[in-house]
């Protein structure tokens, strides 16, 4: 069980929406995070660089699209739609053209395709996290 | 001149908004975050912390969204509309109802004054880009 | 196998370090971050909010500091030891004060012991590393 | 006056370091955190991007310790030695580099010598006051 599920079951302040749904949002996003961040290093890193630009840009924003998600999905306990469901709206849509661009060079780079799939993973549990949150 | 404002004055890649508003909004963007993770410090070291609890969550969440919000304006070059506006719109929403909270606050603590100030002129600023983003 | 160790197997631009040390301390790391901005949330939900006050401080800096340490630990291309050691030095640190408060109110909080745990596998992860590095 | 001075007038928690250089530093942070992820944003919109790798990488490292200082001396209660330090070490290490870096590309590209500014700014201001908190 992961650490964002045990924090989740320890305290009994969770908005309405499924503990499973919201611990599993927070683990694609921690995920996501990170491999972002990775991606942009491994892009830097290759030969055709002028290729790679509009993907480190969408990395780099999903990056920080996500980690502001995350951490506002793990605290709970004061809950606001008005703030949260725009920010995984945000999340969602920077998850899906990230994780589209990231899938254009994935043939050609493994950093690429791991990259998308934590994107594609993030985008579909942000997206079942939102739609259980109407 | 801000720092903002002299870096989006040195390239030409700003998106179709006005440089003025956006390097408002960063600013603006800037001093929010810095001020709510001052005011959540301020508050731990307050007495009634009972009181003062929502303001704490408020400003956690206002400093993570305006984080994230500002390194997306920080990167106009690949403008996305589709995340930004949901993200300013998160923005305003999170800025409103912390700006609220630390208002109701004002009197009694002065740190929440000048946060009330910080949040207000950060959800002017956002809404000013916001409607020019349109 | 995580994300971080599939992106960091993906390039060959690790530094010094070994690789599975590098993916374990990210890891952790991610885990790390999580929990305490969780922790947070739990702590002010709860009752005797002057008895957590250090501890949600403690978070709070657990937080960011782990954040930082992440990003830069995931992007090992550039890797410069005048920068990763003291931030790792930092993090160990921070981790261990945390993972010390959090110890102490594991028997009243759930919450605060999962936390602690994550914090100790964090602190364990970065000093294997820092010694790694050396 | 900034804001980061009101918040800090605002409240005794200060720690034995004085506040005008407490202030001055964590404003120099936000700017340079504010520059640095701009500066990779423009340094992606240019030619040569071969020749900007270097640069980016050191913007994206200094950006993240940026932050992460600018939040822990943001909350300057709960302040600790053990952290603070090596944190400002890394912050004034990642600062120099960057700088260096940004004055390289400063003929060339207007975004970089005014990013290198800000970075020489945020270097000196950390340096004063680690000096102060010995």
């Amino acid at each position: 069980m992961s650490y964002a599920r045990q924090m989740l079951d320890s305290y009994q302040s969770a908005p309405s929406a499924d503990v499973a749904l919201l611990a599993a949002a927070i683990d694609a996003i921690s995920d996501c995070t990170q491999a972002c961040i990775a991606d942009t290093d491994a892009d830097l890193s290759g030969q055709n660089l002028t290729e790679m630009v509009r993907c480190i840009r969408q990395c780099l924003d999903c990056a920080d699209v996500c980690a502001a998600t995350g951490a506002v999905l793990s605290r709970p306990a004061g809950y606001d739609a008005a703030v949260a469901r725009p920010l995984l709206q945000a999340c969602v849509a920077i998850c899906k053209s990230c994780g589209d661009e990231c899938e254009r060079h994935a043939r050609m780079h493994e950093h690429c395709r791991v990259c998308a799939e934590a994107c594609r993973r993030c985008e579909q549990a942000c997206r079942q996290l939102a739609d259980a949150l109407r």
